[in-house]
């Protein structure tokens, strides 16, 4: 293929460019070439704009930037059967290796090998070509617009969150952050039957949103205690001994705490914002009390396919999160305003024809 | 009954005594009188020896101590069907409320209304009688003494812990901490069908019983930083990417840390050991590595009678545990030794008729 | 309690009267007594009605009919706390003993030693007043009305076979059978989040009805084959490889084999309807496709509660299925009618005043 | 490579022959060729070369058979890391496909896309080479032969059994057949801490080596009902009210009909054996019981990893179970001995170089 592929490049910490690459090739005859068309920009996007690095992975050579798209099939491998040109479709933008035990035993988000879009090495989806695996491409519906589909990888974010969090019917569940990813947490806890779903959050706008959006109960912090807290939010929302699950869309070291004080014996915490690496950890009421503590690391099997047939049946909406969309040309904007705190969620348009 | 019922009771901090209490009454037509024969210590006890209190547990008016007890049924109600005068058994010393939902889910050791033993308000077993509903008292079969039977307890403690951990065949599995509680969770961890299992102490003596006891592996902490202790203990006994399983029975804030760094993506922690009420965690590993971290509170549904059956099959041998034996009238001494540190555990031996 | 207990008593097969007997006493100081208000007819009610027994359950003495109720509260023992007279509530109609291990592990419908209303040799609840621990009993909210608290009991039997299919969200589910207990079954898949559900009978009002209800997509049996049947199902319904779960609610043989066949490997069947006591079973078609095949007997842990919330909320509507009202005194005309398959669910309103 | 590949090849049914095949290409550079060295023989090789068939596989075209073998890494793939020239390896011989939800949710053995040994269209290993992926070879550890490695194919499907039961410690377990993979159940049961294991054969013999080798009760078949079979070998076993796990490995009616009478309430029964495709099954039972019935179908995730470790640490021993060798020459003997029934597990050695 002659044709270029142009590209939305970090070069280093605060410095970007766009540059004409390679259109990539099918390196599989599963794998399919998409026309890449929205993309979202998330915290860990912003992350890597503005310091170069997350944790160990450090950007160390130029690097396509985005992982959160959906776009159009524009050619296809000799093997595959499930999808054609022209078909939209949601992208899942990390292949692991299929060999290690992780994989086989189906946690590939936990994949050592894992080839992630925009984490370093690997190059992101903010460009016009990019491909993935057919089994990485899940077809929208007819009713379901392409800008809904670059939504679905943080759905996928929560689906996976509240899967870790085992939220049955009937659970109380507490969501501490009203950003995107705990948005999502609530919608997809409601989804799963929870019937109590609080959202906690400092911003009153966000506390607002999420009322209208899922959430059933709101709690607003003051200044007191971690335990204070806990025991304030159980009793103001009618929590009984406690909240059964407990989800962290945060980071923020006093709302962990607040979490682990709020459950019940036997209830289940997942850490699903990322915060500081290290904080003061209430241990021993985490011991007497039981507790599940878990981590979620972005999404594994069945995941994606989930946040379609969630978005396809209505039983999740998602537009209402899109809150504006800039051109390819004015991606910069797009990371500056997620960086600013502006709006729920940003997409940035694909390259124009 | 006219008799006297001895008892070891414990006025305040500090401060005990010995008293002729009545006799108990069998409440429950399901009830069996038991004549206490040997009680381990543990450090719980004497915690409440030294300070009468456990966080929020307070000895406000004299408790008898004692929880570890094995004995024989004196007498019997008349519901009772599966014991008779003479048998001996251990006794499961916490009785749950049946009625709340965490009882009823199987889980009744987080019952809120539990009356456990020398647990304030409830006396304890140091007692020459003690009443239990039958179904919390486990027979012996007639190859098992009965100072082993005192020993059921602590190890119901180490099988809860090792369930907590769904230890599977395997398994590769660190334990922090080789105290009474530490080896135990060692030898059913390998009754569990662990291949592996690493015993950690700052105590060589200790670390050279484990091994010969149960563990697989040893390894001896330096001064060095968590993460780098994770990495070393990894490396060291040759542990892959990681231990599957990891338990601290020490309570150490640097063995928590230790264990977040040293566990493999997706593995499982369990806190087992009592410490500080708050450490300093490393959060974000544990997110990002998507690790189970869970508490583990006393024992549950089918824990004693698994101790027992890992007992009577020979499967877990105790005996070697127990290092020393006092008469009742020596009681105190036994929580003397026990908080000097000596031996790894002590009975004390039941009134004499 | 000088007051006299209208009761309505199977003498033996085919044989009913009305007899005043005395009001039960409270036995536990957490008992309550209760003023029964409308009481459910099922299948194993008529069953008793028309032969005396169900499998090994003989009626040998004269017996109390009736297990689906609801009422309000005449009064209570002395450690009750969570209900005082007058509250109206579902009651749950089996008490277990509590002290078995199936009871301590959170299965207590498989205890041994129930107490379970209108099985022989316990009576039942269709008298005047009916005494119940308080904890079986559940506080009904103010827009509840008592009718469809006697329907607590058929929803509950639908959430616990739910449950055991173990429904996720995003799952398909084929549901055989279109009787009271399939529609709850239907209405509770969609609860748990299935996004498929497939009624299936040979009664086309029926078939209607559950689509209107909750069915997703309806299927009609014709005479072919249970491997044909099968594999027409999933070809009509769009199933893909087969269905996540099968729920038989029909107990008709057909229908459990073409279930078997119309699952995916690794899928989930679960019997809740009673039929033969043998079948011929397409055993190895279970084995490579390695199933999970469950049963499903009545409801345990959390199920009551489960239903009342899904009532409370609106999840789950049951007026609908209420299709008929007779008096305490037409008591008999109740079975007559669903013995003739007449409606969906007959109620029998309590004794009057 | 110039080299010939020496084969055994079932044309048809009961028609084989030796061939001189092309030796496999590597097709990714994660394979490995194999130079087999030893090969087990199974009841589904002598289906194939007595039937040309096994349900829905036909033998189509020329196939060389043979799936349970060991062997030494002859060359590897320009990405392999894992192994080297020399490496002897256990050799498991199903390849998924890794792209289908089975295969991504850790459940492998049941992709649809399963390129198996030996299993229509795909050939076996009784060659002199067989090429796999690194990760579907598991080196042996110095002290564990090759025909030990041989037999890492049957213990695997034991340890996928066992698993599918949930075997865990203290459980009572029934597995009905003593040969070869009723044998190797009742030795992963034991290593996964099941405290009582009964072994249940028609032949004396196979009874008396199960108990030498790894079962703790025994119990022999007589004329009576299914009913009755079940409740005596509760009794004769002191199983209490019933079996924990009950496992078939014989394929008999009689055995599947006892199994389910004997479980207790809520128990698990695996069907591990090969039969008839539809027998007579007491539904109801397994219904009001809430048993848990699991087919269980080859080997997935972790498992061929499993067997070789409770090989290595001794916990389990294969060596009594081989019971005759033959040369590749000599192949068509071994089908012809195991279809007699002579001994356990016959191995077929490699090509003589």
């Amino acid at each position: 293929m002659a044709e270029k592929n142009p590209s939305f490049v970090l070069e280093k910490a605060g410095s970007v460019y766009y540059e004409d690459r390679p259109v990539p090739e099918l390196k599989s005859p599963y794998d399919v070439l998409i026309n890449v068309k929205f993309t979202g920009i998330c915290g860990s996007d912003v992350h890597y704009w503005v310091d170069g690095a997350i944790g160990s992975f450090i950007v160390k050579q130029p690097m396509v930037l985005g992982h959160e798209s959906s776009g159009i099939v524009h050619s296809v491998g000799s093997s595959v059967t499930s999808l054609k040109p022209g078909d939209r479709v949601a992208m899942e933008p990390g292949v692991p290796c299929h060999r290690c035990i992780r994989c086989k035993e189906g946690k590939y988000n936990l994949c050592a090998h894992m080839a992630f879009a925009a984490t370093p090495p690997y190059d992101g989806t903010l460009a016009k070509y990019y491909s993935l695996p057919e089994d990485f491409c899940y077809k929208l519906p007819e009713h379901l617009t392409l800008e809904e589909g670059a939504l679905v990888e943080p759905l996928s974010v929560g689906v996976h969150i509240v899967k870790q969090a085992a939220v049955r019917p009937g659970d109380s569940v507490i969501v501490f952050g009203a950003g995107p990813v705990g948005l999502l947490c609530c919608a997809v806890a409601k989804a799963f039957g929870a019937s109590k779903i609080v959202t906690v959050d400092i911003n009153e706008e966000r506390v607002a949103f999420a009322q209208k959006y899922a959430a059933t109960h709101a709690f607003r912090s003051q200044r007191e205690s971690a335990a204070d807290s806990g025991a304030r939010i159980v009793r103001d929302c009618d929590l009984g001994l406690g909240a059964d699950v407990i989800i962290d869309a945060s980071g923020a070291e006093i709302c962990i705490q607040t979490a682990i004080h709020a459950l019940r014996v036997g209830g289940t915490y997942v850490q699903g914002g990322m915060g500081k690496n290290e904080i003061t950890f209430p241990i021993m009421a985490m011991c007497t009390k039981e507790l599940n503590v878990k981590g979620s690391f972005r999404y594994s099997s069945g995941d994606y396919q989930l946040a379609v047939d969630l978005l396809a049946s209505g039983r999740i909406s998602v537009k209402e999160l899109i809150t504006g969309k800039v051109s390819f040309k004015e991606a910069e904007k797009a990371f500056t305003d997620v960086k600013a705190g502006k709006g729920i969620k940003m997409l940035i348009e694909g390259v124009e024809d």
